[in-house]
């Protein structure tokens, strides 16, 4: 798990090597030219919150309406609905689920623009889909997935900026390696590991992009240290969760320098008044990652989080390889 | 809270007579007119659940692709989605969340069809809304929400339904009030709590329609026992979550006797394999709930889990009537 999350920065070079942009760039035109009126993403697990993140740059950024579709409406009820006008967007790291396929194949025969964003390109998913892109991870040997979830994220940010632009990547994501590689120089949250040893529980919280940053570090708490831990959109939070949290929870707020950083401010004073133990990431946090754009951060306010997992896994004495009771290619119908 | 989970069969009763009848088909018959592509919910906490819920029969009943949206989108980053050919729904118990008024707004100004459900017909998000259901469930003293969600569940079953009739509330939903009595005749869960009254946390799960059923069961029991309850579709607890589990996490598995209920079957042994101590509910399951179609299962099942949610708080000691850190009416921007 170590060794995947290192890998991240040249992860991130690699993807944004013209090989691999121009591939992008090839989906993001016939996107463009075939302009659906709405996105459909469908995921599991760590991918879902990559599609989560993706369904915020196709509304912002592309002005599309975008959700998150549930695959069992289709498996398990047998769902056949119309999805004509829709893009259709399956994320996976294996491209290896039954079910993510098949909602893909019903979309395609709906007349859906299908695609796949995987991290094996000669997957079931990846075959039944009409367009495909490829993450370029390369092998991640960790069951938690962690530098497949960042390049599903860059591959998805690279190929909506891209739709935008009408069919190339912008340079502003040049430096996203060098930042990357800049945030995992920095050891601060290995060291913060410690006083989470005793934790029976934690909240994790942030608004807008830096949700599916919330959602993704909490699974990777659960995965690897097998702690409960909640993740709430700091609006949600404040809608009836708040009740839980008291100075026993501690809360990893995940704060940008823009728009989601500055709504959570009244989530943070809320949560300060019940005395709840906050530490906040990101731009303005305190555990600090380079201030970019709040589309961008999503891609390095992760990593901090990743090696928490992994830190306190360790600390506890768990075994972040081998994480019990998983497996690396979950079949769900 | 007692109080009001008792007025549900009532509640039931009162949406179905044809004064309130007859309002939600006329809301049904113009939505079938003006044959929407897509839907689009927006909500928050319970009212979230409600419409997740309904996003599946959407799916399932109209062949509408369905999804939830992100209301940060749109009020945080300004984001302007062209929803021209969407039905956009606002849910909400007190119709008060600035939020949720706002989406609304900027969906009725890019040509959406847009409807509010809420408990409150004169509230912000029925007057910014072309259309409007009152849930009419009457006054909800406690501030954790039992009445109101089911009462939006029903009435987005009755419009769903009366959309797909063609504009009428089909009569098979008649027994609704006199099945929700029978179950809540039904002391079991109240005896089982005092099992729980030691618990660190507690997960919950279940597949299709269930899972709004598990998402809700696990707010009530995070809002008022404080505990923190983990809610995940079966599928998702597979992928990842399942490594949290061992003999010490209660496991509450919503279980049906239909596709979901079906779909769960592996979820149950491979929590077994983990030694999980789980608890079932639903037509299946250990605590029995009257056997209907799944596509009404939820308006049945969450009355079980209610109730364990208040008798846990007793027995923990806590007021479910005043929890701390909650106000009735959450504004959220």
């Amino acid at each position: 798990m170590a060794a995947d999350i290192a890998e991240q920065p040249e992860v991130y070079a690699r993807l944004l090597e013209p090989a691999h942009a121009t591939a992008i760039a090839e989906v993001a035109a016939v996107i463009a030219e075939r302009r659906p009126r709405h996105v459909v993403f469908t995921a599991r697990g760590t991918s879902d919150h990559a599609a989560l993140y993706a369904a915020y740059l196709a509304e912002i950024r592309l002005g599309l309406p975008a959700g998150l579709a549930s695959p069992s409406a289709v498996t398990v009820y047998g769902a056949r609905p119309d999805l004509s006008h829709a893009l259709v967007v399956g994320v996976s790291q294996s491209g290896g689920s039954p079910d993510l396929a098949e909602v893909l194949r019903v979309a395609r025969e709906s007349g859906a623009l299908t695609l796949a964003v995987t991290n094996n390109p000669s997957s079931p998913l990846a075959e039944v889909a009409e367009l495909s892109v490829d993450v370029a991870a390369g092998h991640e040997r960790a069951v938690a997935a962690t530098k497949t979830y960042t390049a599903e994220l860059l591959a998805l940010l690279m190929l909506v900026e891209a739709v935008r632009a009408g069919g190339a990547v912008p340079d502003e994501l040049a430096e996203l390696p060098d930042l990357a590689a800049r945030v995992l120089e920095n050891d601060a949250l290995t060291g913060i590991a410690a006083r989470y040893r005793f934790a029976a529980r934690m909240v994790t919280t942030g608004r807008g992009y830096a949700y599916a940053t919330a959602r993704e570090a909490a699974l990777k708490l659960m995965e690897t240290s097998y702690l409960p831990a909640l993740a709430f959109s700091g609006a949600d939070l404040l809608h009836g969760p708040l009740a839980m949290t008291d100075p026993d929870v501690p809360v990893l707020a995940v704060v940008g320098s823009g728009p989601g950083g500055a709504a959570m401010r009244d989530v943070l004073a809320r949560l300060r008044e019940r005395r709840a133990d906050v530490l906040t990431i990101g731009a303005t946090g305190e555990i600090a990652v380079p201030d970019v754009d709040e589309r961008l951060a999503p891609l390095l306010d992760i990593l901090p989080l990743q090696r928490l997992a992994l830190a306190l896994a360790l600390a506890r004495g768990e075994d972040p390889d081998a994480p019990r009771g998983l497996n690396k290619v979950t079949a769900t119908l």
